[in-house]
């Protein structure tokens, strides 16, 4: 009986010991996973829900691009909107939909890339039971910024996600 | 001593058990992290070592733009070159140099972003015990795709990253 009980213990103790180490493993990873920062929470009309920024390059680049790291808490979205100079996403977290007006929402995972024409009116968001980032390159930009259109209502985002 | 045989081995079996388990979650996220894929093996003069490309969107794009996933094995890199349009990396994997002719190099790793302004002579490549993967948006395109110079020499590379 004290054989049981010594051995036991050792074990359980063991036991938690190598859960933890685990555990800590794919917390350090999933961390890891992030591949750009947050940054600021986004205070602004044009968007739905909770969006986070975070920019990055030279604001006065002579590169016509402006570019920055997006994450949306699950079901936020922009609001419909189009680029003169257009925009490439490249998805780096999480699961969300791209829909150019009149046309079936895309369903994006993490590696996709959308490459949205010029002066297409579109939305991008996170589904609704998923955060969702993207790198946004708006290309030619001196030819001007985003055009803000209203937002993508319920039904809309609803119907859209249901195709 | 019958305990002793009995409670070693179900340990033994248990912690081995858990062992895998660890080994199994750690390489499927391992597999995940590849954001883009590797695509082709490179056959060009203008690289030196094993380097994938991977292109991404359309070559007749009205964006002024070309981007693809590029993956460099260990010590792999790029010649020197410079983009009359400029470009913008951003590194998804491993870690590698980024080097502006005349400056040091820039260690780099896995959420770092490299804007290399236009018509600057430069390289990027993979560090001597890693893989290296970026994203690279070459910026308006039809000011001229990049312009190729000599291969980074041994002593160039050794003593960039040594710095």
């Amino acid at each position: 009986m004290k054989y049981h009980l010594t051995y036991s213990l050792l074990f359980l103790i063991l036991l938690v010991a190598a859960c933890n180490t685990k555990k800590k493993t794919d917390e350090s990873i999933r961390q890891a996973e992030t591949l750009f920062p947050k940054g600021e929470e986004l205070n602004s009309k044009n968007f739905t829900g909770t969006v986070w920024l975070y920019m990055m390059g030279a604001r006065d680049s002579t590169l016509h691009a402006r570019f920055g790291n997006v994450t949306f808490a699950p079901k936020a979205s922009t609001n419909w909107h189009s680029h003169p100079g257009g925009q490439i996403l490249f998805i780096t977290e999480g699961k969300g939909y791209y829909q150019a007006k009149g046309q079936p929402a895309r369903l994006l995972h993490k590696g996709d890339v959308v490459e949205i024409p010029r002066n297409v009116v579109h939305w991008h968001g996170a589904a609704p039971d998923s955060e969702f980032a993207h790198i946004a390159i708006s290309l030619n930009a001196d030819e001007g910024g985003a055009v803000w259109l209203g937002p993508v209502t319920d039904e809309e985002y609803d119907s859209s996600i249901m195709q």
